[in-house]
């Protein structure tokens, strides 16, 4: 069976690439996740995805495991060139969302597929950022209290769910819906066969 | 609680109606599902939605059950003027798929809500039809072999699933994503609104 290392502590990304039935394996890993004065979102997503990847390889590689690829992500929620992040407090949640109401903002999730050097071949990276933009409903002041109070925005970039409560919402996407997921499942499937990994193994499921 | 009926044998809109928080309890109902000559998709798909919706909620009436509405709703795919529905045979299911391949085409639902009068109510129905555009990679027939040998397609319309392995197959999507896996939360959300059942009543989860 061909699996990957999956470095995310999110389960939304578990159950993608369980969705598209890519064996994984679970590693953890720590980076700084500042973005860079001035940097762009599209350029933070895909930096940090492969900052992740690269040194959860690295890790691998050093402790002697077998040099089996690693995927990183990073999502974030965009709007007039403002990195919209998770919300510090219900208050500021429900600011995100009315600033976010009755426009179209963009998702955009940077992905990494990181293999580490050994003796016998060399380092390979592979990198893609995608974005799909999100229409949002125009929403009375109410309703986003009553969201925000289930609790629901609280660890999200963008202080929603699009596959939970937040699903709502949103009146239409256009692009990938997985990637507001968390990860874009066709975009991330082509990377891992890159790397000789097949989706539809179905001894995953 | 609030509740309404769900007559529907689809899991998935079990699934899709749990992730908004809208309790339901579910009915059984059979109708004739044949296209009358010359039905558009959306005409058909609607008159179907209200058919079962109607059938259901005068069974519950007339066997004396609280007229709690009761939802309905149907999916197909269209391309060129032509309803795609589940394929007979695996060969079906590779040819419909190769038809797609490449292409954007629709996937409409009808949506209903029916609620059948009583002495102290008047019957009340609304109905909604929803369309998602989906545009399908172009595919290689072998990649479309292994995909259909997985078994996904046999029981879905247009022989594919997006909530599962078939979510590799498509490109982008414009429109409403719980729509294409068979049933619009945001419009299905304010339709239950307009009956007085409440989104997100978080005592179902």
């Amino acid at each position: 069976m061909q699996f990957l290392y999956l470095a995310s502590r999110s389960p939304r990304r578990r159950e993608l690439l369980r969705q598209v039935g890519i064996p994984f394996r679970l590693i953890d890993v720590e980076v700084d996740e500042s973005p860079l004065e001035g940097e762009a979102a599209i350029d933070y997503v895909g930096r940090l995805a492969r900052e992740k990847a690269q040194t959860a390889a690295r890790q691998l590689s050093a402790s002697g495991w077998e040099s089996a690829p690693v995927l990183a992500a990073d999502t974030t929620v965009a709007l007039d060139g403002r990195i919209l992040g998770k919300p510090v407090s219900a208050e500021d949640a429900v600011n995100m969302l009315m600033y976010l109401s009755g426009r179209k903002h963009a998702v955009h999730t940077g992905v990494a597929l990181f293999r580490a050097g050994k003796a016998d071949r060399v380092e390979k990276v592979e990198i893609c950022v995608v974005t799909t933009h999100v229409c949002f409903a125009p929403f009375e002041q109410q309703e986003i209290e009553r969201y925000v109070a289930t609790g629901e925005p609280m660890d999200k970039a963008g202080a929603y769910g699009i596959q939970g409560y937040g699903g709502v919402l949103v009146e239409r996407i256009e692009g990938s819906y997985s990637n507001v997921v968390g990860l874009p499942i066709r975009e991330t499937a082509t990377l891992a066969a890159r790397f000789g990994i097949a989706c539809w193994q179905t001894e995953n499921n």
